[in-house]
């Protein structure tokens, strides 16, 4: 992330922090301050943002969404540890592992309701109660699809189609939030209907692209280094696109690496991969040029397996 | 219940059977249908539209809301039983028993979001859209208490005044949810804010009621009725009032019916019951009279332990 980025990842930290001191009683309060600190990437609440300052909305207004889209990606992060059983989350014991399944999806199911406080919020600080409540009903509709995604990715029906399968679940499950996050920032942010829809599907395709990044880094440069085990994909049997693509072979822990490599799967990942990636660039066109389109093209780019040669948009 | 209740609680079923046909497909649809079919008792949707319909709003209009707080406490339900290995709910196996923690989870959380959009969808039936964002506000906190309550019920806090923390946490783990159903009828419907403070007061102390009514069930005449076995409070080591006011002597699954009458613990929870049932029908003072202030008194009163003499309020 660039400079600017930066910058609005640590006023949402500020906004998260305050969040917290403001529900510093009660029994789950150690269950979330163990979840959300230190914070993640904060790609969620930066992309809603962006997507309001892109359509020419103030940050401040929306920063109370932003703060709910974080909220509801650690609670599917703390429930998705108790389903998977995963110990270890930004490199140290996941809530789950910290606090029980119990506490974990009690948790989680607080801070889902969080998101749409925070959401209200924002009608506090200016925003139309027409925006606010088409905002609700975006994110709630984003919320059922990502846990659909989940069920779906733990229980994938069997299909001819193994990559159609893939993208479909992937795109629930990663992309039906982040596509909510920018939409919600460009209905907030006074943005025309069609800056939402462009900004939708540059929302999902970025879930996509980020989804399969993340099931790239076990086998590149990365691995271990984000707090996942390189072998929690095989081990929980999780249709990760790589091993989808190399198909049975690849079940072998020891050989899985060269595997990948040898069967053109690492490759043609990387290939789709791009693809979505360029697909979220494509979107951004109907913006106006400016620093926050030009933030979302960089996020959308630093997703991009391997190099990335910097195109038109910006 | 009396005769028009009938009627609204065949309304919601109707708008429930039509909410699963419209989600008829995907991952989770299996997991819902068992969850929601056959219906419960429907206290919540019928709470709310009673609640609006006192304030002189209409059915039609706030359907969707009221199918919203059904779903939302059919997703708690999953949850709990997840928690506490409960297998059977209603007369038949439990959804994690059914289909495994993973799916009973993700199930519960695809409904926690399906109330946002079900609240949303009054907008669209001439709700006024701030009507709607207060509504969203009040169930989103509503659900954080929720899960706080059943937090702290799972790991009571040890006080000195047991039965001021057993009040704290059934307040927070079924008052929250019935206070919000009430002052959302209340707000959806049109209803001025003392209507809805009043509203909102009657649910709570309903909540308390009916919690004090379902934790005296196991040593009633209608033990095993609703589904849940009559040792499975003191296999969960939950603190049910009962066995909080008799002490630890009551530790004994033999014994301890026995017990709670000689320690007086079952006399003193009915008064205690019966005196919040009283409080929420005083509540009811601030509506006007008619037929829906008339049902809501008749709910309170039905939650009453031991027989009830109709009072003034109706």
């Amino acid at each position: 992330m660039g400079h600017e980025e930066n910058g609005t990842a640590a006023a949402v930290e500020q906004a998260l922090r305050d969040w917290l001191s403001r529900h510093a009683e009660g029994p789950l309060t150690e269950v979330h301050h163990w979840a959300l600190h230190p914070p993640g990437k904060l790609l969620r609440p930066v992309l809603l943002l962006e997507s309001a300052a892109a359509v020419g909305g103030a940050y401040e207004r929306v920063m109370p969404a932003a703060v709910g889209v974080e909220l509801v990606h650690v609670a599917s992060l703390l429930h998705d540890d108790v389903l998977d059983d995963d110990r270890l989350r930004r490199g140290k014991p996941s809530g789950h592992a910290r606090f029980g399944a119990d506490a974990a999806v009690l948790a989680g199911d607080a801070l889902m309701f969080a998101l749409f406080e925070q959401v209200v919020e924002c009608g506090r600080r200016g925003v139309p109660e027409a925006a606010v409540n088409r905002a609700v009903g975006l994110l709630a509709r984003a919320g059922g699809r990502m846990a659909r995604g989940v069920a779906r990715e733990l229980d994938p029906v069997p299909a001819p189609d193994v990559v159609g399968g893939y993208l479909e679940m992937v795109r629930l499950k990663t992309g039906a939030l982040l596509s909510a996050c920018c939409a919600t920032g460009a209905v907030l942010g006074g943005g025309s209907p069609e800056q939402a829809r462009a900004l939708a599907g540059y929302g999902e395709a970025l879930g996509v692209a980020f989804q399969i990044r993340d099931d790239l880094l076990p086998y590149g440069p990365e691995a271990g280094r984000e707090g996942k085990p390189a072998d929690s994909d095989l081990r929980n049997d999780r249709p990760s696109l790589p091993l989808l693509l190399a198909g049975p072979v690849a079940r072998d822990p020891e050989k899985v690496g060269r595997l990948l490599v040898e069967t053109g799967a690492l490759a043609e990942c990387t290939r789709l991969g791009r693809s979505y990636v360029e697909r979220a660039r494509r979107e951004l066109e109907a913006l106006p040029r400016g620093p926050h389109r030009a933030a979302l093209c960089r996020t959308a780019e630093a997703l991009a397996p391997g190099p990335w040669r910097a195109g038109g948009v910006g």
